[in-house]
């Protein structure tokens, strides 16, 4: 029987069931923020006779799965429950035992699922196990929920690099830096602090060399709560400075060309920096490369913070998942555009915007959306 | 008594009613549109005993009057009655008689009335003679919503220069034309209809030469109901050519330097365009003087459309008063900026944009503000 089938064969109140436990979830898994990573974010609910008998969530990668927290919490009172799992619970021996046994184990009758599990380890074997335990299998149900939160995980397991999400903060009218490198600061606090809520949000921040001579940021999660992400820096000429705030503390990688100067590379190393050599072609870092040289590293999620020049080259080899723009109400006249380095011929090689969604952030305008050329989930 | 004393002496309900009736006269008002121009919208409400006796607008330039055709709607009914004027009623011998002596002549017991009128020719001796005339005079009521509605007719009263809105469409990056001048299309079929609306809500339409030359646009309202405006090009130099869209009909005005060439003049003038010579400086026309031209020609507000060079001008010289802006949920890279022409120095040299709406147009986004640069109303 196909899913969509098995889907079909549900009554209305079963699908309002499975849809609310599995939003329960969902918002369990969400809590795993990027702690997890490079394991996914899953959320578990244990129900038995419509009672919530067990929850539990991935809380940080090396410890227990979300299915052991919920059946811990449960005991004996799983037997003959339903299992709500964001994901397809793992059938491989990783940091932890297989989770999909230990349902069978515990008596579980039915396990209701929002998204396989795209790990090849896994990919439907999870499933299996529990078909051939006698578990009833139901789903996929909320799938492009799931999806989504794991976008990640998904991005690094099928295509082996991160979601790449671009920001930048931009007058209305396209500039991002005047053209004497001024651009402090062109949004207020609000949108400032939503962009560190972002970088929480990530396993690792971007930035090109240039942004770190003109701006020297630190590139670490101030004013919000969250753990700050890896810090990666593109300098084909290792010209980075070795007092740069961003190289003073948390984990920091730096990406140059093939020959970059054997002693400033020593020197960076010596300073506990991860140096990268990658190919290069026109002085400009293979961004492919890059890229999986981090999905290698367990980078599942990746925020690109430019400047125009590196947020371009994303843009014109497409290889940006999702824009994240704060946009001032601002007239700032001619300067670096947001992707200075991108341009094209014609109007049909326009990169589009899909399902863009607009918030305010303070006065400022925060436009986000996926890109066309991110492929889909 | 001040008119802030008035104000306060309003009991809730009559408060109410005010507001309720005022809104009613605005709605009227309105209606006029363009039609009514170089003269202000307004409407007009006659009440007695709460009920609706007279209605009436401004429909066209040289028409009646609004309170005319309320109090020909309201006859005898008139008598003890209460008028709600937008503005001011007039004073002055213009295309038709004072509308202040015909009220204390219908008998009307009280006018409430939502701005004074800013005609210096008027400016508050409508009021005098309604008062002197034994009239109960109360307001300004909902006086912002008034001025905002003849916000053109305002400018050209205390300043002596249209209503100027800065019209562009452009992709979320700033680019408003590609490197190679290719613009068509950067918004979707709704942004560019919402366009033709905006042109029929202004007198006038300006663009410079290049636009002309490149897109050579016909400049006049199609696919939405309403007048064409006067068409206004900017062509310091006279290049325009003959056979140009814009020049085919209409009212059409070419403002060029005071050195354009004699026969090129003559050319245009002969295919009935008004040609009007302006300083210029550095190979600029003077916007100041087109505009006072502009205003010595009746027109209450001017629609200008660029390209690049003529909206950074305005916005360079402080002489916009607000934007409207369409906005692509896509990136086109590096290629002509919104105000290609304006650069500031330093962040606190920026434009600020206040008060901003965002709506969406199709798959577009529409952002509207006022210029921090332009004059309080």
């Amino acid at each position: 029987m196909t899913k969509v089938e098995e889907r079909n064969q549900m009554t209305r109140g079963e699908e309002r069931a499975h849809g609310y436990f599995m939003r329960m979830a969902l918002s369990l898994a969400i809590r795993g923020g990027t702690a997890v990573s490079p394991n996914p974010k899953v959320g578990c609910v244990i129900v038995k006779d419509g009672q919530v008998v067990g929850w539990g969530y991935h809380k940080r990668y090396g410890g227990p799965h979300a299915e052991v927290e919920a059946l811990t919490m449960a005991g004996d009172r799983a037997q003959g429950a339903t299992a709500y799992v964001t994901l397809e619970p793992c059938s491989h021996h990783g940091k932890t035992p297989p989770c999909a046994p230990r349902l069978v184990e515990a008596g579980i009758r039915r396990v209701v699922y929002g998204m396989m599990d795209p790990n090849p380890k896994v990919n439907g074997r999870g499933l299996e196990i529990l078909a051939s335990g006698g578990v009833e299998v139901v789903g996929p149900v909320m799938e492009d929920r799931c999806r989504w939160e794991n976008r990640g995980f998904i991005r690094r397991m099928t295509l082996g690099r991160p979601w790449v999400t671009l920001k930048g903060a931009l007058s209305v009218d396209g500039t991002t830096c005047l053209e004497n490198g001024k651009s402090k600061w062109i949004t207020g606090p609000l949108a400032r602090q939503k962009a560190h809520l972002l970088r929480a949000e990530h396993d690792a921040i971007l930035v090109g060399i240039n942004t770190v001579i003109n701006d020297d940021p630190a590139l670490n999660v101030r004013s919000v709560d969250g753990d700050s992400p890896k810090k990666v820096i593109l300098d084909g000429g290792l010209r980075v400075p070795l007092d740069a705030k961003a190289l003073k503390d948390g984990e920091r990688i730096v990406f140059t060309s093939t020959d970059a100067p054997k002693d400033r590379v020593e020197a960076l190393r010596d300073m506990g920096v991860q140096v990268c050599p990658v190919p290069s072609q026109g002085g400009l870092l293979d961004l492919a490369s890059v890229l999986s040289a981090l999905g290698g590293m367990g980078v599942n999620s990746l925020l690109v913070e430019g400047g125009p020049r590196v947020l371009g080259a994303f843009v014109d080899r497409c290889l940006g998942d999702m824009v994240s723009l704060f946009i001032s109400p601002s007239i700032l006249g001619r300067g670096l555009q947001l992707c200075e380095s991108f341009e094209i011929e014609g109007m049909e090689n326009r990169v589009h915007i899909r399902d863009h969604s607009i918030r305010r952030a303070g006065n400022d305008i925060w436009l986000e959306g996926c890109l066309a050329c991110s492929p889909a989930l």
